[in-house]
């Protein structure tokens, strides 16, 4: 699913061009229009021949930058090997929490890329550079102007995800007709840990982690496209909804400053009752939606925040990623 | 919705016949079968004669007792008239929270129903029980032997409730197909108080309410019945995962005790991922799920409760409590 | 639903400027924002005033077409009179039969507009021009190139429709979820004569019905846009399977050759398997996508066609139908 | 899905006991609870180690009878080793259409169970008998009544089929969510080629088949269980909708007589509009619902027919083909 968006979207790309599809040796040899079925290409893209994913092809092809859809345990060697020739954007989860590897969403934690330079201490010619899981991607937007502007001390979310982030064959209809599944085999843990390193600070040499708490429940629902998530938040002030909403309405990042073609204008949409199939594609599927917004307690809020998971938790988080890369010469 | 599974599930009860249907004045006067569209009905029932809800039919019916699915604006008055002469479970929300009608879950606080003879010494000769939200009643299920046995400081509680909440044309299939809606009408306020008075103690004369705090955000999703709550609670002691699990799967109460028609052999059932259109019907419909029960810090969990909304959560529960009335006498 | 897709459409459109926005008298007077749930739409639309819908409109406005979803009921007056004064382009079934009123699909039936000089006769300076149903156009165009290539001796067709086809709250979600209602009000009856106008011949006066037999059988499934229709079908020829693949993808009208803006470049997709959800947007929602073609016996094939019901099968249809309208000189 | 059944349905049956589980050599040796998914079982079945399917399971276990629903591809080998020692009723396709096998249901070919004793002709001790496919028992049941009656010239059958069908991975929630598959391999000639066997003589030795003609276009729709199936016929005589009605209604075969544990009341049931989720579970999942029954021209008729495709249409199939088989002697 996240393999093959990146094929459509990238297709379709202002900035970067399609030289070559790769994927694992099953498949290598075979016509990309023969394996592709979720979405409508171009001739060209159809016609392309499958290559197998290994270092060789640095050498047939005029590559400058890599984005990755592995499973984790095949992106662990391959992108670690790209990355000393070339830029790699990765959406896997196999690197994210290395510690000379940016975990980065361009609107939260731009100055992380700075890591590139430690990376290239070890003779790096290229980088690696990834983006988080995308239920982490879609609450962390969210939270990065509430920490900003009133602290957080703590977070509790319940997710209700799309089955597309399973790709396509991840859940059968049997199990989600009728039904929600709340079980997301890793999700959680995801969400828990890569907050912390996205809203660390970076040191010059490191990234000095954040220490508020997230507790995280994940539930599959039967929705194609967009992560809605229930947040339950304490802020260290003591702001109006008022305050609270303006943060999020008002939040903007480099992307926007730099007019990043995948740049939303708005990086956090406000609707009354953020809705994943009316609100999902807001921004070209970039905008994340918040809503329902309320004060429980002094200091306590809920709310909800929806966001394309496979746009701008995945396909759309690596090429925005990598166009920050290349506007500030990485590329 | 709730009003046909009245219907349905009253006329194959062991304990209750169905004597009359009675509805507003728009249906009076038809027949039932040319109303009813949810179930399969025997045809007697099918040829009954909607009549107009109101005293009038204490003189015509011989009546013990009244089942009432009304609005809450329509029930207020009809009900306290019916209860000045006969006994009135009712699921509507109208009289839930008066100082002297008892909110009731026979396993959690059946010593409430002493409410009634608060009732009759306003002249009352019959009686008044009502019994929570659904949402509220999946929740408070599991929460009662926490209580119990562990305290509770603070609960947060994320929903995914079923369509058949809403009735039978309350969502629409453009709301919900492909979607969820993360928001229901005074839902939130109902979760937020109801289980205050619940698991309130009874001192003789009033309830005194509970004192933790609830916090909810409620959801809508594409499930036909069963609601599924992501549950993150904080309790006084510091019980293992095992001892917390324990509490609820051993769980039980009056009902069980008195081996009541409705009762269900176990309260709580305990599965790794209670699924609504698995476990739904566990107990025919009359216990809750629990489940993904996971220890997060010190004095804090998360788990997920999951229980039929119109069974468990609305028309069982009034049998329920009549089952009960009846057994005390009551009735 | 229409209405709202007509606003939305209308609002984004190269030819027509949204001048006013008309309900019945029930809306009057409210913002459209505060009426219009199912689309994003611009401040500025959502900032207009409801109108009520009557000839004094003219009077208020420089309005020189009027797009009509109206209820069929309420149609039938009120297009008639602003027919006198200008063109009015409708979904609405009242006039689709009347014999001086063109039922028009411009790559069918282009002909057909002549029939404005005959409503011309009755003194009217404006004129009515309708759209057949939704899954009666998603039909007729599959049918047209056959019938010209082929002739056609008999029809069967079976829907699945759509749940938009019934409007914002036409379809509840009780009764579509892990479901299909094999029953559609009036549908049947619409498919099966409307093709018969739209397919006949136009001597000068009056429209010459066209002969063969339709009969259908329609079916609401749970899908938000996209009717999709097996047919069976006798021909008079006898094509190859190839032959007859090559009628549908060939088929171009007189919208492609005066490259009207909403017209779709290819009228008739073929795909081995069409799919509401991926293709329902080809050509903008204006092509509809044929397949699963084969030869059952001599002269008898079955073949499936899906349209976008509310794009090509209504609100599209009637302002491709205004676009030829305009590049005749009849607005 | 269908083999899960098995277990299910068997394990609560009033004449069969599950003796042993039996599957392909990569589950052999597990626990049949660890391999289960999606039903509720009791302790004893849970438990029970899976053995791997072949003939020596006749040596180590006291089986009367074996139920198979293996794939196709291993059916043919084993299902024969089976019948030459004791009795086999099977879901599986692969020797519905061998000469010597009855193709059966109950109620509509109870003769051809004959064929047993041809079987026997080639030293066999057991026996084989196998079940429709479930999209042509579901039809078929409703083409015996009107075949005896009326005679059949033609039909023409679309269909829209349960996901519980391709099995519990079958299809990907990708495909199916918001959509509609126009297509499911082999279904469609399984349609048009059994029914002419069901539906044939048998001479003493052979069955003769029918001869009119069934054309079929198959489409998979998101609902979990019951085949929708949308017929249009053509009759040798010309009866009354209230004629062909009554056919339907009052069909009766051998399983209502002999009074079968599985035998429903009713083979088909009546109703207006015959609804997945509400009518497939009339008769424990046995009947099959008739209605939308209209005349659309002499001898032609449409209606639509549907039934519980994994009860009716597959175990409840083979369960009762194997009552028939214990009555007649044969196990």
């Amino acid at each position: 699913m996240v393999g093959q968006r990146f094929v459509k979207m990238l297709s379709e790309d202002r900035w970067f061009d399609v030289e070559c599809i790769a994927a694992s040796k099953r498949t290598a040899g075979t016509r990309y229009g023969d394996n592709a079925l979720g979405f409508e290409y171009s001739d060209e893209i159809l016609d392309m021949t499958i290559e197998e994913t290994s270092r060789a092809l640095l050498d047939n092809y005029d590559i400058d930058i890599a984005f990755s859809a592995l499973p984790a345990d095949v992106a662990g060697t391959v992108e670690a090997q790209l990355a000393e020739e070339i830029a790699v954007a990765t959406n896997s989860a196999a690197h994210r929490m290395d510690e000379d590897v940016p975990l980065l969403i361009p609107e939260v934690n731009p100055d992380h890329l700075a890591l590139i330079d430690v990376q290239r201490q070890k003779g790096w010619k290229g980088s690696l550079v990834t983006n988080p899981n995308c239920s982490t991607i879609v609450m962390v937007l969210s939270l990065k102007p509430l920490l900003d502007a009133f602290g957080i001390r703590d977070v509790k979310v319940a997710t209700m995800q799309a089955v597309s982030g399973a790709g396509f064959t991840g859940v059968s209809s049997m199990d989600i007709l009728d039904n929600v599944i709340p079980y997301i085999g890793k999700e959680e843990s995801k969400m828990e840990t890569e907050p912390m390193k996205l809203l660390g600070t970076f040191d010059g040499n490191k990234i000095n982690y954040a220490e508020f708490g997230v507790s995280a429940l994940c539930t599959r629902v039967p929705v194609i496209d967009g992560h809605t998530e229930s947040i339950f938040i304490e802020l260290e002030q003591d702001p109006s909804v008022e305050e609270f909403t303006e943060a999020l309405r008002t939040f903007s990042g480099l992307p926007q400053e730099l007019n990043l073609p995948s740049a939303p204008k708005r990086p956090i949409e406000i609707r009354d009752v953020p809705l994943p199939r009316m609100h999902r594609d807001l921004g070209n599927g970039m905008s994340v939606t918040a809503g329902r917004i309320e004060k429980v307690a002094p200091h306590k809020f809920k709310y909800v925040v929806m966001g394309h998971n496979t746009i701008r938790g995945a396909v759309g988080a690596s090429i925005l990623n990598a166009e920050l890369l290349a506007e500030k010469k990485y590329v």
